[in-house]
Parts: structure tokens; C-alpha cells; sequence
């Protein structure tokens, strides 16, 4: 076998879920690369390293480098960076009505596509080597991360207020449909481009913005083509005051009622949950996926992380930001950027891990710079001292996506033009 | 003129204190800097601008970049980097009595000023220009400073329980008082090398480890040598009650009461003080270096920022992090990382402001970046969506000391590798 790309004498901070957490940092190794497999990972002094070293394509030297297994973001809009700090300073209403709103209908399939390539090149910039996203023109989405090389969940939630009210709505007829039905056959079934690495989900954006009759036929669509759901569950205090008006309990379970988690899910936010919402979502496999910042930035409150965790509910990190200070269990937080946001996707079997056999979805940090020196503990250092700017290197399945501020699969300059070119649009 | 540098065509934010908060974004400028000064600042499309673009000797394409003031870091412990992350998660009293003491006591002066040096890389590379440091061996940290070409206020908080209670501390014959004559005779008087850009301070630890006698004799000393103070002041609960039960006031009235106040002082930290305090405060010209990051850290509080600014005191920023996103007012949060770390310094009437016949202690941050794109108004970016790894270039007095990753004054390899290698010291 011949590696691709040879890590040399590097630390590896696994994350392996088979090993106590004292085995995880893996010092002085050899991690082999060949296709899009982690085929080896070896100690550095050893002749199965010496041989690595003598048949592999490309070595990288190590020294001083950190391999972690790469972060999911499981919860973005992510062509919304298009608006970043575009009206920041208005009250949320006002922002969301007044501007926002009015941005988003001068967005088009192009202009979203710029921005969600622009989102991602930040990612993987910093680190990110998987999202779930929820946004409009899903197919467009889909082409962007097919073309960057990233993992990706795509969706786009259906909003139904009006005609399901009236008893009327029909998925068929919402644009939404023409959209998934489109990504699905571009990324999805027997195409040759589903190889996994884009998926297609099917999304219900909230409880308070839709109808039963409306989950069951998004839902019904997602269990004929095998797709996971990615929905908004109780993000704010207004929305479980509506639930509590049109349906007299929680967001949590009047979608259990109607068999919405029966669905592999992704609920983001999960802010205001009780004790028999927690019990609901451990039981069906729902994945929180915890937003910190975008619910401090709102002050919509902090998800019950500790009880979720508690009663087994697998919790990933998403949105604005991917590390969350607020627990004191290291592992655990770095759990949630990696192995946790590996099983939100439904990818915990292949990626998510440092581990012989496993996707090579990593990225490499440099810790041979002045705010890494000096490390003591390496968990502790990525803990309380790392950021996107320690990111040297993201590799999706093998392939460098990113490496020393230069892109591979990225027209880095065209697309920082093509967005700067739209604030014109949105300006006007 | 021949100006050395010409930044092209660049955003300015120029935190000059002259303009209206409005006129502080110049956009589309030249900026010249000539020997260590700020020269011009031209409208880019202009005769003058043309006529700087061919008598420069280097010219920095300014597109898409943005030239501010850099940053003032106005207390640090600088040199306690080589402890990063060691032994982080104990309690603080096991942290300290059973770790960082017994490591600081393997502290030798060269040890010191590798951590020292350590710490300006780390400094610069993110846009800090100005440090103020209390620590020991306070003749090898202005050494550092100096080679290394970064402003700094240096000073080592004499420290005086038993002596000083048993009424017989002569503050000549304390280890400090050597320190602060060899820095005094290196960078200060008429030495050649004082030039403004080192300075030695005196410095109180606190009211809570030493006593009013020696407060005389070293506040003597800082007039006679006319030097700055550097002081703690009201960090935590404890040092009010101690102060409370040793003097029956508080640490502010009891040094006012002693005349401390009366060398140009930098108190950091500030959590807890009455209205009377912060009065004193104000009329006395005390700044106050607020540490977000370590106050929230240990929990000790944070201090009432907004009063003292109403009060008019002047508050700038130290430690841990320079940035703080407490306020909901911008402009006045970049200022106290700029136009008030200079005031602190002593530096207000030459530097922390883009401003012509100002030094150049300034830093070009990258906006042609996707996480920097887009940017409807510099300072919402600046505020909410900027850190170190944004920071291109620093400069300080015209001196080009950091660039895209690369040191000038610094031996990188050679600092990094000093500093690992007394990890095994540390940890003997």
C-alpha cells in the first residue's frame, strides 16, 4: 500500500471512542493517508514507520503539529454571511423586518451559491470539515459543497402558515419540493456523484411556522427516499408561548405526536426543554444541536446541556460559533465538534474520529507558534487556546481542501470578488 | 519628503480623537509614515497621493485592508507565558502554592526573557504595539523589550508583608530596587538608549501585601526618577476585606490617604469600588486597566466600566485578552484598547491614534479574507468579528517588527525552542 500523504511524528488527539480518554492523545506517531482513508496510524519509531516513510507520495513533518479529527458545524445558514454585520446594530424585528427580509428577496440561486462557497471557504479555513445546512435554493447549496469538497447536510425548511391553516397545502406545490427533488437527483439515489459526501435531508423549519398536515407529508417524502430532518425546535420563549396556544404543550412533543422524530433528526437550539422533552429525545435519537453563541447573541437562554447529556442525548455544536466554554468536561466539548456533529449526520461509523480505517476528515493545527507555546497538555491548549487561525490544514476524505491560507478546490478571489459584488445589491 | 512606507489606497480608522466619531472611517486614503512618524494622509485620488506613490521606497497595496491604531495591553504578567496551560485545572490556591509558585522560583533572568520575548511574538503577531508589565527580573524584561522593538511600560510590584510590619523595610535593600536602577541605567535618564520607547515604572503590588512605609519610600523614588506607577487595585473580595480590617477603608482611600496617586498611575483590575473611590479615581488622573478576561476567570467581578467613564476616568484594557465585548458602545471599546492604553502610558500626545506627526504604532489588519467578507462598516467587523489571526503587519515607530507571519526583531525558532526546552525545568 501506498500512502497518499504521510503525517510524520506528529500528536494526534483521536477522539477514538474505543480507547479511555488517556489514550487519546497519541504522541510521536506516524498517521498514513491513502485515498480517503486513515489506513495507518503507527508510533514513530518503528520500522512500519520507517517503511511509511519510504513509499508514501507526500510526507508532512509533524513536529509541533496537532491531527485532530476536523469539526462539524451542525446547525448554519450558511450563505447568510452575505449579510455579516450588514445592519448589526437594529434590534432583532427591526433587523429581520427591515432588512434582512428585504436582502434575502434580492437573493439569487447565483448570489447564494457565492455565498455559501464564501461560508464555506471560512469553514475550512477554521477548521470545519462538515455542515448541516437550512437555507433557500438547496440544489444551489448542494452544487457548492459538491464543488468545494466538503461534507455537507443540506436542507431547506418548509415554512407553511397561510394555506395549511386553510387545510390546502400540498408539498408537491411548495418550491421547496422542486428543490430537494432536484439535489436528490443531482447528489442523491444512484447518482454517480453520491458517494455520501453531500447529503440531502428533508426539513420542517419549526412547529410554529407549519401544520400537521404539512409534517406528515415532508416527513412521509423523507422516510421514501431515506432522509435524515433537520428542524428548529424550541429556540425562543415566543415559540413555546405559540405551541402552548395551538396545541397546548411543547415543541418536543407535539412533533413526537405527529412521528416527526421517527425521521433520523437534527433538532436545533433545544433551548427550553423539560424533563419529559428530554426523556422524548433521547428515546427517538434526536441530535441537539446546541447554537451557544446565536442563543447568547439573542438572548434566548442556554440549552440544558448537562441534563441532555445525562439522559444520553447525543449533543453537537452549531451555528455562529463551533467551541462553547461553558462545561468543564474537556473531552466533552470537544466531543461535541467532532464525534457528536459525526453522528448528527449519520456519519459516526466512517468519520468523526483519528482512527486506522476511518474517513480522513481531519485537519491539521500548528502549535509551533508563540500562542501555542508552551503546551503542556495538548487537550488543555485546544481547550482554552485554540482558534480557526491554528488551522494549517483541512482535509475532507483524503483530499487537502485547505492548506497555508491557499484553497484547493476554491476560487478564493473570485468568490471574495463576486460577494463583495453583491453588497451593491443588497444596498440598494 | 521620501516617505519609507506608503500604504495604497487603504481604510484608515484612525481614532483620532479631533474628528467627529463619523470622520474617525477614512476610506480610500495614502498613508505615509517617515522614519517612525505617521506623514501624510491623503485622499488616494490626489496629486499629493501621486506624488507619494513615486518618491516612496516601499508601497503596500492597502485594498481591502484596514490601518488602525495598534493595541495597548496595559497589564500583563508577560513572561508568565512558559506557564500556559500548566497544571491549568486546579483550583486557584492549588494552582498557585503547589504549581506556579514553586515554578516561578526556577526562574532565572534568562529564563525570564525568553518568556518575555515569547510574549511580544505572541503580542505582536496580533496587533499589540504597547505592553505594561509587573514581573520579576523587571532589568531583563526591558532588555526583551528593547531588542525586540515594542513599546513597553515596565515595572516589578515591590512585595513587603513581614519587613514591613516589623517597621524596618528599606526599599534599597530590596531585590526590586536593583532591578529598577540597572533598567533605570540601561533605558532611562540620559542613556542612549531612552528614547521614550522603554519605559520603567514603579510599582506597588497592592495595598494588601505591603505597607505604608514602604509605599513612601518607593513613591519617593518614582518622583525623583520621575517614573510611572503600576499597582492592583481592588481585585477581589478578599484584598477588600483585608483592607478592611488592616486600615477600615478601602484600598483606593487608603492609598489616596498615603499620596500614592500622586505619580502618574495605572491601577489594574478596579472590581470593586465605591463612588467615593471611583471620585478619587477621576480627580486624581488614575487609569484603570480593566481585565475582563481574568476578573470573569476567577471570578472576581467585573469592573463598573460604564461609571467610571461617566465619572471620566480613564479605562483602558489589560492581560489576558485586549478585547472585551461587554459594551454595547463600540467606538468606546476601541478606544480603550488605543487612544486610552496610550493615555495610560504616558503616550497620548504621540501615539494610539492614526494622526499626522503621530508615531506609527499601528497594524494592518487583512480584509481580503472570507472571514472579513462582508464588511458593511469596518468597525461592526472590528468589533464582533475580528481577532489576532486578522493582524498583517505591525509596526511600531515606523519599524516593520511583524508580516504575514514572519518576524524581523525576533529569532522565532530560537525563542520557541527556548521556551519548550524549560518545560522540563518547570516540570522537574
Amino acid at each position: 500500500m501506498t500512502p497518499d500523504i504521510l503525517f510524520k511524528n506528529i500528536t494526534a488527539v483521536t477522539m477514538n471512542t474505543d480507547q479511555p480518554a488517556e489514550s487519546q492523545v497519541q504522541e510521536h506517531v506516524h498517521v498514513a493517508i491513502t485515498g480517503r482513508k486513515i489506513t495507518h496510524m503507527l508510533p514513530s519509531v518503528s520500522n512500519e514507520a520507517a517503511a511509511l516513510e519510504k513509499s508514501a507520495k507526500r510526507i508532512i513533518n509533524g513536529t509541533h503539529k496537532v491531527l485532530m479529527p476536523g469539526l462539524y458545524n451542525t446547525h448554519t445558514h450558511a450563505g447568510m454571511c452575505l449579510f455579516r454585520g450588514y445592519a448589526n446594530d437594529r434590534n432583532l424585528e427591526d433587523w429581520l423586518f427591515n432588512y434582512i427580509f428585504p436582502a434575502e428577496a434580492k437573493l439569487t440561486p447565483d448570489l447564494l451559491k457565492t455565498g455559501t462557497t464564501l461560508a464555506i471557504a471560512e469553514m475550512l479555513q477554521s477548521g470545519t470539515v462538515a455542515f448541516s445546512d437550512m437555507y433557500c435554493y438547496m440544489d444551489k447549496i448542494a452544487e457548492s459543497a459538491h464543488e468545494a469538497g466538503i461534507l455537507a447536510n443540506i436542507s431547506n425548511g418548509i415554512i407553511a402558515f397561510e394555506s395549511a391553516a386553510e387545510g390546502v397545502y400540498q408539498f408537491k406545490n411548495d418550491k421547496v419540493y422542486q428543490q430537494v427533488k432536484t439535489a436528490i437527483e443531482n447528489f442523491g439515489g444512484k447518482n454517480e456523484n453520491n458517494d455520501g459526501r453531500v447529503k440531502i435531508d428533508a426539513s420542517i423549519h419549526g412547529c410554529y411556522t407549519s401544520f400537521p398536515p404539512a409534517w406528515y407529508q415532508v416527513t412521509d417524502f423523507a422516510a421514501k427516499h431515506n432522509l435524515g430532518l433537520h428542524v428548529h425546535l424550541s429556540e425562543t420563549k415566543t415559540e413555546q408561548e405559540t405551541t402552548r396556544k395551538n396545541f397546548n404543550t411543547t415543541p418536543t412533543k407535539i412533533f413526537n405526536q405527529h412521528g416527526v422524530f421517527n425521521q433520523s433528526t437534527t433538532a436545533a437550539h433545544g433551548v427550553y426543554l423539560d424533563d419529559e422533552d428530554i426523556a422524548i429525545l433521547a428515546e427517538k435519537n434526536v441530535t441537539i444541536a446546541h447554537n451557544p453563541i446565536s442563543n447568547l447573541k439573542l438572548a434566548s437562554g442556554l440549552s440544558p446541556v448537562t441534563k441532555l447529556i445525562d439522559a444520553g442525548v447525543n449533543v453537537s455544536l452549531g451555528t455562529d460559533g463551533v467551541s462553547s466554554n461553558n462545561s468543564h468536561d474537556l473531552f466533552e466539548e470537544l466531543k461535541m465538534a467532532t464525534v457528536n456533529g459525526a453522528k448528527a449526520q449519520g456519519r459516526a461509523h466512517e468519520s468523526g474520529q483519528i482512527k486506522v480505517g476511518y474517513d480522513a476528515d481531519i485537519i491539521m493545527l500548528d502549535f509551533n507558534t508563540p500562542r501555542q507555546t508552551m503546551c503542556y497538555d495538548p487537550i488543555l491548549n485546544l481547550a482554552y487556546s485554540t482558534n480557526g487561525s491554528d488551522v494549517e490544514l483541512t482535509m475532507c476524505r483524503g483530499k487537502i481542501l485547505y492548506e497555508k491560507g491557499e484553497f484547493t478546490t476554491i476560487d478564493i478571489e473570485k468568490t471574495l470578488h463576486e460577494a463583495r459584488s453583491a453588497k451593491s445589491i443588497f444596498l440598494s
